[in-house]
């Protein structure tokens, strides 16, 4: 079996790496990882130490020039400030909709382009390290368990049964992420979450505050404030 | 309400750009047109006269490196000849596998991409003018009934209800868009089908032939064997 990993560069997909490696071995798994106009495009660098790091192929793409037309605030062109505060506040500050930073169907295209590839490969299975927390309250509806599964349906159809989707931390939240990839000495140190893109995380943004939250949770110190 | 169209340039989704501006008017429409390395990419500068006959904006996306891992015939990289001979033969002989010409995924990258894009430039629907017959014995599963389906639901979910999709000709076949067309006086004369993407279309391949068909069920000659 061979396995395709969608890999930022940040914590939840480098545990989906870790944990994908564990499985099938480093020889059956290639990661997939797509620079889109983010602030934090340093976290294109990480994902290049994760995928070294377990000696599986990276394959790179450049999908800026979709999401040229959006100002997502996560965006490089984007006119918007990223918000600061933890997500459950920006949640509901949004009302139901999708918070500032949702990138538009994002995660979506980066399962289909991740399906277009793995097919061409010879994948049967895309990983996705999706969790519980990202979904919560509707903040980003393309981590959700009803995405996942239709987008599972759409791929499987749609390629004719030959390839399809698995998101092993779907139904669980980060700090069960970074329980697992504790287990699995998944190697955080070289992993980035911040959105601002800095020198060191800002420590205000919603990714930082949740990263933090699932350290903590575990009572271990997050590796990368020590850097 | 605003739509985003995807055009390649062919019968189908000129069809469908016909329709979309008939309900909503030019002023309402955009058109998404991709380049993935066909060897029929002149059907591009067919979208872009289309594009211009309706007076919509068209959009171009260049794709061709998600689809550089792919050896489908379709593509101009491809080691692989264009199989010649109608879609219900070449159906048989995949023997329930897609045909020779389907392009991985495709048709759900380029309505992923349509999602990412319309939701940025504030349209509600995506339309697809994918057609019964191209979704026949699993010839292209992502023509499918099931396939767009689900992906609308993928789409739908995955945007927060922000965006949708429709496919007005997914329950009729070719002769049928053509019928529809040719009320609307769609510019089939700027339209391109073969996948040879030589100087007049080759008559052979599963489109020449399927398009042929189309013309003939409605008793009018096709426009293109006239240049």
């Amino acid at each position: 079996m061979k396995i395709l990993v969608l890999l930022s560069g940040g914590l939840d997909s480098a545990t989906c790496l870790g944990l994908a490696v564990e499985e099938v071995g480093a020889e059956n798994v290639s990661a997939l990882c797509s620079y889109y106009g983010q602030k934090h495009s340093k976290e294109i660098e990480c994902a290049r130490k994760v995928a070294a790091h377990y000696g599986v192929k990276l394959i790179e793409m450049n999908l800026e020039p979709v999401m040229k037309f959006s100002n997502c605030s996560l965006l490089t062109h984007s006119t918007q400030k990223i918000k600061h505060g933890d997500y459950a506040e920006q949640t509901k500050e949004a009302g139901g909709k999708p918070v500032e930073t949702y990138v538009p169907f994002r995660n979506g295209l980066f399962l289909s382009v991740a399906a277009s590839i793995g097919l061409s490969i010879g994948a049967q299975e895309i990983w996705y390290g999706a969790h519980a927390d990202d979904a919560a309250g509707s903040a980003y509806p393309d981590c959700s368990l009803e995405f996942v599964e239709n987008m599972r349906q759409a791929i499987e159809t749609g390629s004719g049964g030959g390839i399809t989707i698995r998101a092993p931390f779907v139904n669980v939240n980060k700090a069960a992420v970074v329980k697992k990839g504790l287990l699995l000495k998944v190697p955080y140190e070289l992993t980035w979450s911040c959105y601002e893109g800095g020198e060191k995380p800002c420590g205000k943004c919603g990714t930082c505050i949740d990263r933090a939250k699932a350290f903590a949770e575990n009572g271990v110190v997050d590796p990368y404030d020590k850097t």
